[in-house]
């Protein structure tokens, strides 16, 4: 078979299935999920051998440790994923839930009832923990999936599907719920990204190179986690403590992550500056500063180029600009953001509120880290990952970005 | 200054305009709105002279009778515009409310905001009517728009928009918070089409051509109106009278509109079949049946071809197929639906939740006639179409199809 029938032929077979999955009980959905969750328990072993397989083959063509890492499945890291499969098995079902039901001056009673999404197409790359993790997200939204993992990890990927489509059998389910693509060829991927017919959405799960690949060719819609060039404003009258823990925590906690800081915005008149910048600096964050900022400690502060204020650094580095007004600070942020997230520390009520309405990112926030935008801190449960664009899911998505609503109507005879 | 130059300068200034606008209040859009209205009706004698160049121009260039009606402006449609705009300003304004405000475990508090689009871009063929409709939903919703209409309509949409800028100039708002693309020439549309960069979303409106030229060339996300392929279901025990009415109404009082019946779906146990079908013909419905249908009246009812199933007719003339159960039904209708709206007549209480919950349509029916699939019925007051998308915007789209959601975060200094 071809590479487009045999793409055409798994699409075909998920458009079914998403139509039985879709009208799956949560409860059967929760079967479903915790046995999936108990099988990879009972077959550690076997998971360890196939994902030895992997390993072997990396080492062999010199991959990085730090890919080397993402691959590895050892006991630890699949009791882990059964965690995660019983934690989404736990998690509020999204679907069948009506909201906004009236009765119109016509006599029509109009609602509308969320909805599972259809077949849900996820490409990611070597890191075999998504495969179970993704399926068990699209299962829980009453979703049919399509998954097509990196070829390093393809081995693993299998015994883990093998695993799912025991559970599915054993649950009396049609197989094709959940399909891993097991021909590893990238011909196949802008084949996959074209079938906008069979598919609703695609999700990538990787880095920025995958994420700008599946944007240009698909014909599918995209879902997708975004980078963050976040910024964090200190107004003129900000508490010197909070200014100081909230910028130290959103730099320093975790640089490596969308939500951490990326760039100090501080207000002339805030007392406080110098020793902020220092607090940061022994926190071993290097400081690039607008001219003002440099001035401040000359001998400890970078110059900063026009491109870092473009940069996501995700690492202990940060751009400082000093501003004259909270106007300047949400111009600089209308420049420059991604509209990821963006903060202000302040103890003025007006320039919060301000701030709040007007700042076009996905989470803006009063007096709180930015690292605080993640699916759980904010009550999601399980994360499909963090998105900047506007339309359908914006900021930290759930279970409920795997889903649609569609209007529902009760009637007795009505016409128009 | 040549066109990409002259296109992205004005994307800039929609974009500087937007984030004006984006801040107005409930009370300052609609005094806007009022105020245009009032400007249209002082200035009916301009509109209709300026309009008068359109007409003789489309005159000689021999235009059809349809499309030379569609570009009249004369006294009384412009009284139906002015009134338009005052029912778009009497609606309820959609930003700044929020939703599902919670204090998390952490301390903060969270919360969605329901905020503009940003830059909106509406692309029209000649219908002088939409450049203030779209202009007023886009006011409304605090989004900047910029509007491309059909160079037919060249000289009266200009004058439309003069009055416009007019009252944006009287309010003391930046002019650029509506933006007619005043040069016709057709190389402009693609360069407009891919300014992702300024522009948020792009409404097309008009006929097929159109959008699917947009859809394919653009790389700004596409909020559509979109075509409709709708079927009725007629179960085995459907009351007499509400299926023949609700069936005549929804094939005949309209037929050229995109909620019409394309295919009657028949349960072959349902007792009325002959005198349903004779109903439609005694209406003027030519039939197309499946085997059985023509079996039933052979000298009245033609054969239908494959294709058939597919058409949407838009005219009065009904494909019927006679179908062994609601499965089958649903089967049928998840071939060969464009997912706009479906509807079954039933006295099964069991049948009515089955249907209503998997049939996967933008808007689904019980004893309903999907002619009620319209804004207005719904109650969702001026509309900005109906979309057969899964993502953003499912159905009758109102405002808020115009805006979109951020997370909000009231903190007391809390860090991770």
């Amino acid at each position: 078979m071809d590479n487009n029938r045999y793409i055409e032929s798994i699409c075909e077979k998920a458009r079914n299935a998403s139509r039985i999955i879709a009208k799956l009980s949560t409860g059967e959905k929760n079967l479903l999920l915790n046995r999936i969750a108990h099988k990879l328990l009972e077959r550690i072993d076997y998971i360890v051998s196939e994902n030895k397989k992997d390993l072997t083959a990396a080492g062999d063509k010199g991959l990085s440790d730090a890919l080397l890492d993402r691959l590895v499945l050892n006991p630890d890291r699949i009791k882990g994923m059964a965690a995660s499969l019983k934690e989404i098995a736990a998690l509020d079902d999204p679907v069948g839930a009506v909201e906004n039901m009236r009765v119109m001056p016509s006599g029509i009673r109009v609602g509308r009832m969320r909805v599972p999404l259809g077949v849900i197409a996820v490409i990611y790359e070597s890191r075999p923990n998504v495969t179970t993790d993704i399926a068990a997200l699209c299962i829980k939204s009453g979703n049919a999936s399509i998954l097509r993992g990196g070829k390093e990890s393809i081995n693993s990927n299998s015994a883990l599907y093998a695993i799912v489509r025991e559970a599915l059998r054993e649950s009396a389910l049609p197989e094709n719920i959940v399909t891993l693509i097991e021909r590893t060829d990238r011909e196949l991927v802008p084949v996959f990204l074209k079938m906008n017919n069979y598919i609703d959405i695609v999700i990538p799960r990787g880095g920025e190179g995958l994420i700008k690949m599946v944007k240009e060719i698909s014909t599918i819609p995209v879902i997708k986690h975004d980078k963050g060039l976040c910024h964090i404003f200190i107004d003129a009258g900000a508490d010197e403590e909070t200014a100081k823990s909230i910028s130290v925590n959103a730099k320093v906690q975790r640089p490596g992550v969308c939500n951490a800081m990326e760039t100090l915005l501080i207000h002339k008149d805030y007392k406080y500056k110098e020793s902020l910048i220092k607090a940061l600096i022994d926190e071993g964050v290097e400081i690039r500063g607008c001219s003002k900022t440099v001035q401040l400690i000359p001998d400890r502060i970078k110059p900063a180029s026009p491109e870092d204020w473009h940069t996501e650094y995700l690492d202990l580095i940060l751009s400082v600009k000093i501003v004259d007004s909270i106007e300047d600070a949400m111009s600089h942020i209308a420049e420059y953001s991604s509209g990821h997230s963006e903060a202000i520390v302040t103890s003025d009520y007006l320039n919060a509120e301000t701030f709040l309405r007007e700042v076009d990112s996905s989470a803006v926030f009063v007096n709180a880290s930015t690292r605080f935008h993640d699916g759980g801190e904010f009550g999601l449960g399980a994360e499909v990952g963090i998105s900047t664009e506007k339309l359908h899911a914006r900021g930290a998505m759930g279970l409920e970005s795997l889903t649609t609503m569609k209007y529902i109507v009760y009637g007795k005879g009505e016409i128009r």
